[in-house]
């Protein structure tokens, strides 16, 4: 092979990037690209050479020379490269390294038809293509806890709240699936986010194609893309796949700080609801007697880091022009894949979390009596025994709970009587139900066994949903399953042609 | 029936709101109401008592003097209800009134079953609903615009920039369709959050439905809802349908900002590829020649406020009670209405102001002639023509770009020779490729041409996918007229049904 | 003088705006202007037209014409512009109004050697400024609210907590002591963000002032501005002053977030540390007990929507031109307007709220009985009484704690025995403290006595920082009287001196 | 030393934290304590444990045993504590590695009257205090190249733009003087919030001090903090300061982001009034002409992190109790000094790039002749030379640029005789102005000249301003190079007398 050595990328310019300049962009940039997306590229080159040689782009003998290269670098790993930080990014070393190799003639032809814009837009969303699918992974097993929370307590009696006052008794059981229910629509805004994603821009090139005959859907394909980026130009100027996927994670996320809210609330010496396993609690280097829920506080911390992405991610794309730039293209790799770092680790700790901690079934219960919760079914009561106006049944009912709170006591102290007092003082006239009645009313556990309306919190009713929301998880399982599987055995598939082309006697003689 | 009439809502306390919370809650909080939602409760109030009377739950007499009552506050209007401000919400009115009329035996059984907390979580849902709708007409507009404005220009041949510097050639009808593409995600993301939105919480009470026999399908139909939000707690404890909405609505928006930006750039005399309609400038007061494009600066600060309103939704809910609390609920029905507004009135304009505005394809093309945008195809003809790898061919084109550049010359005075002389400088050999063919390739439409690769801007393949964006197009509004209809005639049926049920004998005699 | 009336200010355009440019744009904007600034610019024009008169600008006998007409439109209003939004803004129906009372020869005068450029960003900067003087009003009383309240409980004896988990013992008054000190910056922030509004643009014209010998100095003191937006570029291109004042509201309403979730805690039936007044509760439609905190979520709400405001204002003003465009300069009035508005609503309801709730001092001390709070001080009197070092003691007690816990009993129930077997287990050796030194180191009241280092919750360093923090707010409130009343006092000023000039006997004579 | 050796931090809690907890929240927080707060906690440490010997807290020989192993573990470095993430924090490992060496009868008295509440929020203030000067720094320099290319561009003319269109002639030298007068207020804001992080929470404890008589000026004043956080509650509670910091960052960003667009823009080859150095542009792997302006596009990415911080700041806050608690304090730490490193290395590198770029002056000049921006001037002239009212001449001129764009000529095109025709169509009479006198007005240098009101672009005007800016920006470095000073200084005394101690005799003996 002939020609001098040193053809490079850098060529129209005559300086180098200055210090300032590596150590606020190249440098970082290189970083997080080792970290993400190193060997997505390197599955990129072979799937891409290949390509070229079945569309008869490069000479049949470059495809051997061309794979073999990049297969070492697959076998020996980043650090054979160098990395000086003295180069725009990852991908002119790899190419520095495979020229030094190969000579200009030979290696010099990896990068035909393609662009830098189109390698790492597809790079960067196989990168958060596996991030999206761990999320999930670790969604479902969130939805797995707090659906096994809930089955295990469709009997357990606590107060249901409004306002943070006491409003009318619930179950945990039907607390935890309905938290369960939004995790499933957070669930479906991720897998849309993920059909999003997983789309190839391969072979748009700078930003519209080229003359070379490329075969994108052959690329696709090789790269485990359930479809193409269609339009080549929109391959390189959008990043709504990765915007729309960090809105799905804050808004999970956020949804995740009110389910925060509430355990470190019950978990208050005040409330005692739950304790927490040793495992999530902090202590304190001064006061002995301290247990923090400090995995809680965390968990929330994170959700404005979270939201602080999203927030980042439509900042960078604002006021941009329509096209592949920085900052309306690549520039939100970086928050997106923050996002779901952070809350692939908060969503999986939530789950240990609620798998780990002890609930006091006897405290709840003994709150949902002590509160007013049941007044409402008082009054219905009286709407059903006594044939009055819901809102007048109301109104009585309303200045027997002011009267009893002002005496000090609490729900259970109320009789028929008093309920007739006031009737008589509204309405002129007495109700006459009868005692027993009234206590069947006041009593939480009767309260919610009653409620059988669809979506209702009695104990069937609940369990019924959670067994049909325990099927949708595991279809939902299913398909996560299938699609990771479907990655890792294209990418085997692919690596394995590739060292299988190695062999083959007329490469072998190479 | 005996009784004082003044049974009110606000028995359990002793004073009413003060001045201040007036001014900062109830005040915006009850004219948001009489805006956006009047309408939908009279619609809820029709269906929920005739269900009730339907399941037995009030008396025979009840319904038709109830809804007689509601039927003529929807025929006279709010006016009738004489809002002083001093109550806590629209619907103390509208009890209040009806009360009023039909005293508290018949009046306030309206409420029977139900609280304000699905009521009113209802009736926000189905304003956001109507809103999302419009957005989605606005949005239909914008893409048939924006398609027409491409399948026009599929040979206007422009430079495609990346980074705004001059890329390769591309066509208006290439960048148009590709915009296209975008606003059909948008369109997606949009018809997910609708479905999310279309559902009914209605008969969750206050957080747990209620021992009385409901049927909340039954009023889920008659409200043309889609689907039930099946567990009640969810119902009124959370709203991240309009979470969801309005993260759709800002990132549409965002992306709105990068075609504005473009369209703004383009309108400059530096640029001057197009011109806005008069009826989308502004003047000056002072400087007589001023054209301003105000429209698209309006739109971009629209964006941000649009994105404001999505971060307040977050913000809103964020550490909040997973339960009905204002701010983990109800607070987040401003923002996104207000988010749905701006968009739907934004996107209108956009459509509007591209259907008007003038384009100058010389101007494109001759700003297509005079940058480099060639020189890609111009390497890709020297690895076709001479055989040399990318990289060679690559650098040898920098070389002679920036030896033009520094000679203040342009890119259709390249010549052969000097292809040439740069390849023996930097590998030992002059290329020989005929002068014409380096003309062609510096050709832009030529160029456009020849990238008929799956996604890329010739003719032909531009305007293929212009029509099947079209037919896509054409199918998204079928959807969208049935929805909005179905909506409508639902809703003319409900109120018929309500008025033949007064006309009929026995309620005849009332 | 003759010349055809119709002069206007779109000469330079044949179309009007069109509907939906009426409807996204200007519609709301003259509303907005109309409820902000017809009054202050009522007050400019005043003040330019004298200038420029003395300037020598305008002929003599223009002036009183043109002072006539413009006190005429204020004493009238705003009504006899017959707004019927079908020109660009407020200032066109003025100069219309005013061009068809004196003809064009003299109301065209008005405008001379000004844009509506410096007119508006002038006004609106008079708006602002009336605005945060408002909230810093409401603030003082805030702070004063919450200083009474710290003085009347610097021996309230509560539970201090971190991470919600019962800390060491503090009182009530050094909580809001603490809050107050808190508050005190905020208003810091908000005087410098004020002192960065209060400068006059006007006199920039367009953007680079005018060939007329304006005297900037003059009108800006006319105006009551403390000093010039000093280059005429900087008057029309930048608000950071209102990026500033948003930025300042946004973290004073984050702060008042915390405060809210600390009084919604404290008024569960589970805290019962207070209660609100019925004025700052609401009730529920169907559940007779509640009385529901509503200001407070109310509160929170707002926390979002001035939050997201100022994440508007940033999103509006980033990546646009640095110059007078929409987007980066006049669109950021309505976020940050709104943003004011809704902050002095809440911080005055909060000092409302503070001062109607009732607080439970028995509750409170009970409390902090019951958790562990007191530990640490047993550590600390075992460093000191046995000289063990703190890390032995912290060590000792908290195995001390953790077997108590276990025990299902309270820190009050720790005895001096019980310490020596925890210690000799872990360290070989009894303690030997007096149970008596142990009983007084568990009593809170006790405990909080001893912290008497600087910024500790003993009474009297308690009080005597109240004392000063009062003083000071004091000295704020005289500063906050005094900018009120110089501009109401210098607008007095000028519209007496416009009348007393009509009133001139040349004048008279008109 | 007796007693066994054991003792540690977590003694309350029986399990160490989880994996996950561990890969979530532990190693990412330690990692960062390593990166920024190390060396301050042994700063710290010294401080502490001379005040504590001081106060008569610990015993006398306990002094130099301590400060020997701080100092020895400051000069050994973190390397020594094996750091194997097992443990909570930073402060575990030292604490840890301080007892194994000195026994926990010595050891165990460093933490005496101390809490990690208190010496992390000072360690994070010491972090965070250094950053801010270092963004300082690199605004010092941003301004100082800022006004140097305003200095060296006073004459250099070119067209003013407003809404992106040609408004009125200005030049280089103005446009950067406004945007040195907006750093200059970024630097107030910078300023005002490093008073507010530069005071010391040290002694503060747990939350309410401590029954030890600590000396908190002492410590403050070692550490070089320039005042306590005198309430101590407020000094665990509040991180204001730094929600105030990264405020004053996402503005200052935010302004930078429009220098950014600009500088973009005039760098276009359709602009072509600048070039930036080649060491601040990034070149395509495939278009060999490209030189793409990838410092700028990086630099508003930035914008968008630093926004999205400040977002997370403030949504951390949001909603949590006023306590130490994670989310509402520690959380802060991450974004705020990302968000100071982002922005320290974007404004260096701002700087750097404006003073590499390189000006042509002849393209700015002829684009100002070519636009319309001195119509304003023209209409000006007809005010003073025919007597017209503004409006009237404004008219007048409008209609003659309207003719002229439409007729294809521009404004140096205009003759005296065209502006009579319009008159007289207009208001019946000619202006009879002096052809020369038009030729004058329509020149945009002349224009400017003639700009000599305060404020206005006239040439002296601009130095002068100049100049004043240099004055005070020359105070600003003065202050920094101070401040900077001040906490080396300070650092080197406390650690020179730390050492010193250890040579003293008495304790040269150990």
């Amino acid at each position: 092979v002939s020609g001098k050595a040193n053809v490079h990328l850098r060529e129209r310019l005559k300086l180098p990037p200055s210090e300032l300049f590596f150590e606020s962009y190249y440098k970082p940039h290189v970083a997080r690209m080792l970290l993400y997306i190193f060997e997505h590229e390197i599955w990129i080159h072979i799937a891409h050479v290949r390509m070229l040689r079945k569309q008869g782009i490069v000479r049949p003998a470059d495809e051997p020379a061309i794979v073999a290269a990049v297969l070492e670098l697959s076998d020996r790993g980043a650090e054979i490269l160098n990395i000086d930080y003295s180069l725009e990014d990852l991908y002119s070393y790899v190419e520095k390294w495979i020229i030094d190799r190969l000579g200009p003639e030979v290696g010099g032809r990896l990068h035909t038809g393609r662009s830098r814009n189109d390698l790492h837009t597809t790079s960067w969303r196989m990168a958060l293509r596996d991030l999206v699918l761990a999320v999930m992974g670790a969604l479902a097993d969130l939805r797995a806890a707090v659906l096994d929370m809930a089955a295990r307590n469709v009997e357990t009696v606590m107060p249901g709240y409004t306002h943070l006052q006491h409003a009318q008794p619930i179950t945990l059981g039907y607390y935890m699936l309905t938290f369960a229910d939004l995790l499933q629509r957070d669930w479906r805004r991720l897998s849309a986010a993920y059909r999003n994603v997983n789309r190839s821009p391969l072979g748009a090139g700078a930003l519209a194609t080229t003359a070379f005959p490329l075969d994108r859907r052959a690329t696709a394909k090789a790269l485990a893309f359930e479809d193409l980026v269609e339009v080549a130009y929109d391959g390189v100027a959008c990043r709504d796949d990765a915007a729309e996927t960090t809105g799905a994670l804050a808004l999970l996320m956020t949804n995740l700080s009110r389910l925060a809210f509430d355990l470190q609330l019950w978990s208050t010496l005040e409330y005692g609801f739950i304790e927490f396993g040793d495992q999530h609690a902090s202590v304190s280097s001064i006061m002995p007697q301290k247990k923090n829920p400090s995995a809680l506080e965390h968990m929330k911390s994170m959700v404005a880091m979270v939201t602080g992405s999203h927030a980042a991610v439509l900042s960078c794309m604002k006021n941009t022009s329509f096209a592949d730039v920085i900052d309306g293209a690549s520039g939100v790799n970086e928050p997106s894949l923050d996002a779901a770092t952070k809350t692939r680790r908060v969503v999986a700790l939530m789950a240990e979390l609620i798998g780990a901690m002890t609930t006091r079934p006897d405290v709840m219960r003994k709150s949902a009596e002590r509160g007013f919760g049941t007044a409402t079914e008082l009054a219905d009561l009286i709407v059903r025994e006594a044939g009055l106006s819901f809102r007048m049944a109301h109104n009585i009912v309303a200045a027997v709970v002011r009267e009893t709170v002002e005496a000090g006591r609490s729900a259970m102290d109320i009789t028929s009587d008093q309920l007739d007092r006031a009737a008589t003082a509204l309405f002129d006239r007495p109700l006459n139900i009868p005692e027993q009645a009234v206590a069947q009313a006041l009593d939480p556990f009767g309260n919610v066994r009653l409620r059988t309306v669809e979506g209702g919190p009695a104990p069937e009713n609940t369990l019924n949903l959670i067994v049909q929301r325990q099927a949708t998880l595991a279809e939902d399982r299913k398909w996560l399953t299938a699609a990771t599987e479907h990655i890792a055995s294209t990418r085997s598939e692919v690596f394995a042609a590739a060292r299988a082309l190695l062999r083959e006697p007329e490469h072998a003689a190479r």
